[in-house]
């Protein structure tokens, strides 16, 4: 259950931002951060090294002297880099003196240091990361997890995913009855992995629907990500990242063969100007960087995983998603949602 | 080895044509088969209901009595239904009275039956369904396997299926020294699932090439399908069928998404028709209905597997790929790469 005491004590918390991560930053990540204060009036702390970070406009600069690379062992960079921004940004939520982290630093240390820094939730077996996958025509994104976290996963933990699936769905785009489906190379309950095969079952047995408000669509396919019929999609975090990636990489490279063509000649850049003002929310809507990241589903606190790209657009969206969704209290949501 | 007399005797064969396979059956499978022969010269044979494929236009035709519905359980149907047009072409092959099988039909009734009448090539572990992905910019496509034909796989399998996936590579689309990958969810040799891990072993200490002219690049992400980096992308076909259908699906949203754009009004409609002839083969490219087909590799004959929807344009297609699969000597070549 949420406690409203605690919930009302974490939202006047700052935002904990690392400075240091992403490949852009950090200057990006201080533009975002500045951009995220004087236009939205958000309440941002920085953690990183202070003598990087250039004119941080007033922010206040918590200071983190290591900084863990993009590329580095996620598990081990955690364990040994104690003063990185990393590690304090997950140790000030701990604290009780942020109320959320975001980083758009190594996927992998975000995690490890939002786990071993916040724990669990109680009774949660794996957090899973949930990305939101931009739907042309509909107002909403499907939501797909686990995006990464958990390469190998059980069918239990499955299971959890789509209740905090849902309770996300709900607190960040409003999705009162969240359709949910399970990942599979057909819609026959008998088709597939044993995982996929024990999921379905438990996912159609219902026991894990509570308050949710949850409803269970079945076995979906890798076409059915972006027709808008589903809210929800749970997989195991090696078919979620591939999911994710492949769907990212061909997007890109549909755009890419589309913007070579409009540029083929005058008359053709003639026309794309034209179609610019229609097709420019299309774009909007498809563009990483204008879906406010990933949140780390199942810590004990909000954790957003921003795209390691990230510019301060960027860094603005994934802060104002970690300012909702606190305010929304999701992190009671959840802990309601697995307590059952 | 392949034994040049028998490839010879095999090219000289008719293919052999599901005429009652897939969404748009027999209609638009006997419309293909006629122009195949018509304007492409092919020789082809049409399995099925005599009475219900209209005109033939004279075609040879054998009369299997049922037909294994698209959505029917493969195995039992396979095992139950043997005057079945799906099993017929199998047995066609088997029987040295067909060179080839091509089914728009139910997929998994297409690999049984494949797999229980030609059975495999000796030595292979199991066959696996080699799919295209087109490469926007790019002359040849990415081939994915497994496609779909094997939800669990174990680390030499996949060590096969990169071998029979460089022979594809070869004999279809000409690429001597084709460039094969490892689908996860890194770079790193140390991420993904213990399949994957082993499977990276294998594939790196180099054993299998032998003369396929193939070079292991590494693991790759779903974000490097359609780079045109890559020629070959091996995988379990759990995660290869999500891949391939996450692909097909996002490219149809966007697809749908410019349309609806082009559409908005007068200008937008004139603009699009400036457009029209510099998108029009990128459009065509990404159709699957102009790849030809899925093969599945592995079974001891050529069986292109056509996609449920084909109209005749797509039969056309499957059947010009399936003679010249033929006419390489992909079976002898396939045998000569498994044995090493």
């Amino acid at each position: 259950m949420t406690d409203p005491s605690d919930l009302s004590a974490t939202a006047s918390l700052p935002l904990a931002l690392d400075a240091m991560g992403g490949d852009n930053a950090p200057r990006e990540i201080v533009a975002g951060a500045r951009q995220a204060v004087e236009e939205h009036g958000l309440d941002v702390v920085l953690v990183g090294r202070p003598e990087e970070l250039g004119d941080t406009g007033g922010l206040e600069v918590v200071a983190a002297s290591q900084v863990i690379a993009m590329d580095a062992d996620p598990a081990s960079s955690v364990r040994t880099m104690k003063d990185s921004s990393l590690v304090r940004v997950a140790e000030l939520v701990r604290d009780g003196k942020a109320s959320a982290m975001v980083s758009a630093g190594n996927t992998g240390a975000t995690m490890a240091s939002a786990l071993l820094r916040m724990g669990r939730i109680k009774g949660v077996k794996r957090p899973a990361i949930a990305t939101p996958l931009p739907v042309p025509g509909a107002d909403t994104p499907t939501i797909l997890l686990d995006a990464g976290a958990n390469a190998e996963c059980e069918p239990n933990w499955l299971v959890q995913f789509a209740q905090m699936g849902a309770v996300y769905a709900r607190d960040r785009y409003g999705i009162a009855a969240p359709r949910v489906g399970l990942l599979s190379i057909g819609e026959e309950p008998t088709k597939g992995t044993p995982l996929v095969k024990e999921t379905h079952k438990l996912l159609a047995a219902g026991d894990w629907i509570g308050q949710t408000g949850a409803a269970f669509v079945g076995n979906v396919e890798g076409r059915d990500l972006l027709t808008g019929e589903l809210d929800v999609v749970v997989t195991d975090g090696f078919t979620g990242n591939v999911a994710l990636k492949t769907l990212e990489g061909g997007i890109k490279a549909l755009v890419n063969a589309l913007f070579a063509a409009f540029g083929a000649d005058e008359r053709t850049q003639a026309a794309a100007e034209v179609l610019l003002p229609t097709l420019a929310p299309l774009y909007g809507k498809l563009d990483p960087e204008n879906t406010g990241g990933a949140m780390l589903l199942g810590v004990d606190g909000v954790c957003i995983i921003s795209h390691g790209s990230s510019s301060a657009r960027a860094v603005v969206n994934a802060l104002l998603v970690a300012r909702e969704l606190v305010d929304h209290g999701v992190v009671g949501h959840l802990r309601a949602a697995v307590a059952g």
